[in-house]
């Protein structure tokens, strides 16, 4: 009964939000929103599956037909989550994780703001700063800026509804399949069709 | 970290509040809260586990020292909750179950609106006057004022954040303890200590 629920799994990036979405899709049948992107695919990378690989023409032809739930051009490459996917899913009734970064997630919001959020932090910004240079792509300095940024971006957390600390993926993600699953529980307008059929039992 | 969370649990007589509260008790380490009487106990039953029974001397002075949460007087008998143990409890941090009927539960609502309120509501009318009926101690009007008094019940259901349909106890509780869990991540003021944490690392 009803439509699905559109769960926004947010963070800084370090915080591990790829993997619990990845373990969120193979645990529950959530279904995954995929971006659309102007960059190239990396190795490995499959279409349709970690992105929707697009030309700039076909991104900004997407922008001016209102396609996206939000969009943002990142160092000269575009992303954006495709709404039609999206809402068409929530409409059949399935439930859709979306996996986005803060400022995403607070667009998100302003157009869907009966979407779920959810904030996943880093257990310490000393664990932070390991996963970061484990990645092993970045210099010191960048590193500091990136935790400077990540400190910034936790003072959005109130905008959120959720908040679970990535210590281990894998209780990280039954925290998250409880948020879910007491989400379904709410007090909502479905409640309505329920009680109309009591009242005609009587 | 942060103080226990209080769920009440509440619904219609009949719905199998009590059932599910056991189960809660058994499987969870949440506390229940025991109400205080004035009525004798009945056969089986245990002061201080299923009712403290008390006088009604005893009981209006409790009402006189502000003792409860939130009281009543039914046919002649008082109950109320005691409101020293509740919160006690909060205190140390650990999770308390309130089972308590409508109204009680709106009078809990105005003096702790930070409780977690949880609405069980039968599978059907029909099931509900089934499960009314085979406690065989009521006649068929009575029934029928009960039912009809449970859908007046019913439209207060928004004043509740959750709502649990009854169809079998065992997956009713399961939602329960999914809602228990998902309000342990909630956004709230706790998280701040964290984040004041994470600036002293940098």
């Amino acid at each position: 009964m009803g439509k699905g629920l559109l769960f926004v799994v947010s963070g800084p990036s370090g915080t591990g939000k790829g993997t619990i979405c990845k373990e969120l899709l193979a645990r529950t049948n959530v279904s995954l929103s995929v971006s659309m992107t102007t960059r190239k695919a990396r190795n490995g990378e499959v279409d349709g599956l970690n992105y929707y690989f697009v030309s700039r023409k076909e991104f900004e032809d997407t922008i001016a037909q209102d396609g996206f739930l939000e969009y943002a051009e990142v160092y000269g490459n575009y992303y954006g989550t495709p709404q039609k996917a999206v809402l068409s899913k929530l409409e059949q009734g399935r439930d859709v994780v979306l996996e986005i970064d803060i400022q995403g997630a607070l667009k998100i919001k302003e157009v869907y703001p009966k979407g779920i959020f959810i904030f996943i932090l880093p257990p310490s910004m000393m664990e932070l700063r390991k996963r970061i240079t484990g990645r092993g792509s970045e210099s010191p300095d960048a590193i500091d800026i990136r935790l400077g940024e990540a400190l910034k971006e936790v003072s959005y957390i109130d905008k959120y509804d959720y908040c679970v600390v990535n210590d281990e993926v894998h209780k990280a993600v039954e925290k998250i399949i409880a948020i879910m699953n007491a989400e379904h529980s709410r007090v909502s307008e479905d409640i309505y069709s329920l009680i109309e059929n009591y009242k005609e039992e009587l």
